[in-house]
């Protein structure tokens, strides 16, 4: 049962593509205390709080404060509050109360989740303006798919996106990207996708090719899809300022960019130096930059993914222009510390300015809105403006989009990847515990950085984090400049990472299948063990998920470690995968046990009463069959398996 | 055995304290390569690595890239490299070689541990000078007390400083400290320390009190030393320059501060603004500064830490001029995003800037050199300037002192604290994994700030954290500007917090004998798990350590946990402490173990054979008794124990 009530007067945020009629009377569990906009709510001992999608934590989110505020920060330690997507669902969870609710607002929220006292809950709002979804069901994934059927069925890719893809900031020339082509087909290691980051362009300009490193585009492009390779370029949300730059001065021309208060066109800097915002959230702003893709699908790009749409700002013009006249008081004056302080912070502080999210505005059904008072959609509509086009250009076929800011709404457009993380150990288990909650919010295709893309990966820790990525429907090796080189045929156990990779494609008829599954039943992907298994231990369970109806899976996220505990609410065969095809079965009781697992090992567990199927070998998507498979089964036939497929193309 | 060997010349340490023969021939186990400046050795596959004292990552430090290079970084996240420490102490650990090596220069080497290349470790340096110890020996315990033995004993503080110690960066005024006391001893909450941070001094000038703040400065040190409760303030390595303040004047006629190559006195701004750095390495300025100490202690106070002594620089005032003359290049421009960036990095690099460090130089047993060139030995002699001094300022007493940076070395004149850590679970388990190390390289008296220094604590965090930290020898709570508010009365579960501190006073008795038999024997006082089993398991262990001869400790460090697994390499008894006296024994079998444990519950594993002694519960370590002891004995009779005891202030 969904009940709908209203705070104040929201901005609508599309989230929500079904009428529910608003109920009267108060919101249900939560003390509503408009004076300090704040919705409140007691927490029982065991108590536990599932979802917000990308976030930092764990998967139970109770102890911490997290603010929807989509934010350009790389750093995802512990104590950061907010990254760089908004994903207000949640679900309260125990034996005696399981409900969710949906908090539907544009604007700022946060989620005191048991952080200043235990046992409270409070929502709090920046304008007490919103429209509350509470979410009563049977079960934590009954609840879940009431949810994911009033904001509409989750995004489908292309087949072929569940191969492996190759990123880095940035492959610079065409040859690079052929070199990395040669390297991993040299290396027996296949691969689908060959991701071009922002150096693919001229100076950084949407829908430009680097003429020079990347001569004859179309004919490359053709070349690599020969090759069984999907080239798949970023594109950013801001719009070089430059005269003659066809983007730039229809953008002008068409009053499609976001305005200050003036009414000028806001200027602020990222990749390409000056730019102009699109306005996303005005529809025909959002027609003409969606309109824009068919630039590169013409030339025979089938996938996307869009980035630096939080919008991140390097610095405003305007804002810069302040700093360097405040810079001049502090020069030749004998600096006290705090006063030093004041200045190294006005300069950490230029980018991704707060400030400067208030210095421009919107055109939104119709209204002028200040920004922050809609940013977290701003992303969303980003990914909307190529979903909405693409449906256009592309009427019969999918292409592929994923984007780093979010919005719940976004998912009916495409993916996310789980933004800049580092090759932090810690950040593998963060991926790991972030797949539920995107499960949750409906951003079924989605993974993070395999590797990590800041700093310096190890050999192991990219070998454990691949063993984990193969199932994620993202399955994305990505780097930043200036870090190690991170593709796996750089590595000195070339056979290992070949093996987890044909394990992906191995596994591809399952993962699609239960994808797809997922996506037109509004079922979960990834769950946490407590929803399906109803002991206790399940529902602390940080480190483990369930994968679709057949697989438990219990990645290995510690540095130097041989094996892990493994806790199985009920028997399982546990599969260890040396590779696709050679790999022992072994049936481990239900309870507590440690596990060992060499760094070319993987451990999948089958669950009692299903069904693996996995297919054989391949060189690439286009090679996966979804005949002559075998099948791994646990007091099952493989008959009991209900194979979703289909074409991997067609629109459905 | 231990062979010392050298390559050339290398700048001396006095880490050593023996006199140990050169031998001829080359570096056995290494490869030695003097074009690279390298140190080479192939790791076997089941090699483990220990040692390094202060580090990121886990015990086994095979796998990563660490570098001495003592470095103020707050930011102790996974993929830094040099922390606040420079402790070149390691051991290669397998079943077929054990051995350890000590690499004695003041200046950078790197140590790749298998992050290059899996089976490679190579210490590499930026000269190659040094003093190589090569240590052969039955066990890596027993290497570890060879090793030790040639450093010279470790530190022994006075026995009150195994009390619980409060930290606030900063508590204010004298009554802000009395409200601490006030409400610790309100909630029964045993306290023997607070810590003084910068605020006390007037402006930040060493060895000065804030009158307005702390009037009456004796008075209040003895009023707080009736109630029990030592005061123990900081001091910082930088000497504010201000005409009148009598430290500075006499820094300054007696030419006890470091020199620009010009002999100018470096200015470099720290916390009290502009100041000169003393140096330490000059045995006259180590004198002078050591005799400073004398105006504290002579109104009472008998502890010290010794800060911001890497040193941590602000900026020079050389540096920030040149910065503010390229901030005028960069002004008006049109700003590239390229150009940006230069100019962010530009400010966000003024401090603790690497060019600084090579721009002043010390007097060093009759050189002078380069500060770069012995960098690391700085605030070990800041800290030996402090405790030679306390030889003749307290002949008779010890005096309480550590210290943020250290060398090995510095262990002879005091502890350390792990540096300003982070609110962060994993810096919980960073602090578990560091002790160990720190043991080996014979820095016994330490710990880490509990709850953590930086970023907002939870309740959970901190009792978790807490319920470890009552086993390191430094227990204090200490916590940033700007953080949430952590002392433990004001959290809702006082009578958790109250439980854990009695635990430790209760443990004071166990504790102070191991230490000073650790400390006397050169034995170890925190022991990864295979230093006393030889199963493969146990030398996997990250997460459970040895303390002393009786215990195991396997403390809880996730979020929301409530119980955690535990290996046991043979059969132990498992005391599960409520509090002091509440507590429930239960013999467990060797294995693996799913172990319940309450966030008010702390967990303790006694060894077979072995004795827990306990001590009635007091308001103080002035309370503690060592008569009327209870024991805990796992197959062992209370009598097998044997208890060090001494009178706890008397220098032996």
């Amino acid at each position: 049962m969904i009940r709908k009530f209203r705070i104040g007067d929201p901005i609508p945020t599309d989230a929500v593509v079904m009428d529910i009629e608003l109920s009267e009377g108060s919101i249900p569990y939560f003390d509503t205390d408009k004076e300090a906009k704040e919705l409140a709510l007691f927490l029982e001992e065991d108590d536990k709080v599932f979802g917000l999608g990308e976030t930092v934590r764990g998967i139970n989110k109770r102890g911490w404060l997290y603010v929807s505020n989509n934010s350009d920060d790389p750093n995802h330690t512990e104590n950061k509050h907010s990254l760089y997507a908004s994903q207000n669902f949640l679900i309260v969870f125990s034996k005696k109360k399981t409900f969710g609710i949906y908090i539907d607002t544009p604007g700022r929220v946060s989620f005191d989740i048991g952080y200043t006292f235990h046992n409270k809950m409070s929502i709090s709002f920046e304008d007490f303006d919103a429209d509350i979804y509470v979410i009563d069901g049977d079960s934590a994934e009954d609840i879940v798919s009431s949810f994911r059927h009033i904001i509409g069925r989750s995004y489908i890719p292309p087949k072929w996106a569940f191969g492996f893809g190759q990123s880095r900031w940035s492959y610079l020339t065409a040859d690079e990207v052929r070199e990395v082509a040669d390297k991993y087909q040299a290396a027996g290691i296949p691969i689908d996708m060959i991701y071009l980051d922002i150096d693919y362009m001229e100076r950084y300009k949407d829908f430009t090719i680097d003429e020079k490193a990347f001569p004859n585009f179309p004919e490359f492009v053709k070349e690599m899809k020969n090759r069984g390779i999907h080239l798949v370029p970023i594109i950013d949300a801001g719009v070089k300022i430059e005269d003659g730059y066809d983007i730039y001065e229809e953008g002008v021309s068409g009053d499609y960019f976001v305005k200050k208060e003036n009414g000028e066109n806001l200027v602020a800097a990222v990749w390409p130096g000056k730019v102009h915002f699109p306005d996303f959230l005005k529809d025909e702003a959002r027609a003409w930059f969606g309109s824009k893709y068919k630039i590169l699908t013409d030339v025979g790009i089938e996938g996307f993914w869009n980035d630096m749409n939080e919008p991140a700002i390097f610095y405003t013009e305007d804002h810069l222009n302040e700093v360097f006249d405040q810079i001049d008081t502090y020069k030749g004056k004998n600096l006290g510390v705090r006063e030093f302080f004041g200045f190294r912070d006005l300069i950490a502080h230029i980018s991704n300015n707060e400030a400067d999210y208030k210095r421009f505005y919107h055109e939104y059904k119709g209204r002028k809105i200040r920004h922050d008072k809609v940013h977290n959609i701003f992303g969303y509509n980003m990914t909307r403006a190529a979903g909405e086009a693409f449906e256009k250009i592309s009427p019969d076929k999918r292409i592929l989009m994923f984007s780093r800011s979010s919005f719940i709404g976004a998912h009916r457009y495409g993916g996310i990847w789980c933004g800049d993380n580092h090759s932090w150990w810690s950040h593998l288990l963060m991926n790991i515990q972030e797949m539920p909650a995107l499960s949750m919010t409906g951003f079924l295709y989605s993974g993070a950085d395999i590797g990590g893309f800041d700093s310096d990966v190890t050999e192991d820790l990219l070998l454990r984090w691949a063993a984990f990525g193969i199932f994620t429907p993202l399955f994305r090796n990505h780097s930043a400049e200036g870090t190690r080189r991170q593709e796996f045929y750089r590595f000195e156990n070339i056979p290992a990472f070949r093996n987890i990779v044909n394990l992906r494609y191995a596994l591809v008829p399952y993962l699609y299948s239960e994808y797809m599954k997922a996506v037109l039943n509004d079922r979960m992907l990834f769950k946490p063990l407590c929803f399906e298994y109803d002991d206790d231990r399940s529902s602390q369970i940080e480190d483990q998920l369930l994968l679709g109806e057949s697989l438990m899976l219990a990645p290995i996220y510690t540095q130097n470690a041989t094996g892990r505990y493994v806790y199985l609410p009920e028997d399982m065969k546990l599969i260890r995968f040396r590779s696709f095809d050679d790999y022992d079965e072994e049936i481990i009781e239900k309870g507590d046990h440690y596990i060992e697992a060499e760094l070319d090992e993987i451990l999948v567990f089958v669950r009692k009463g299903h069904v693996l199927p996995l297919a054989e070998p391949s060189k690439g998507m286009g090679d996966v069959t979804k005949d002559d498979l075998s099948y791994i089964c646990f007091e099952a036939e493989p008959s009991s398996y209900e194979l979703y497929t289909d074409d991997g193309i067609s629109r459905i």
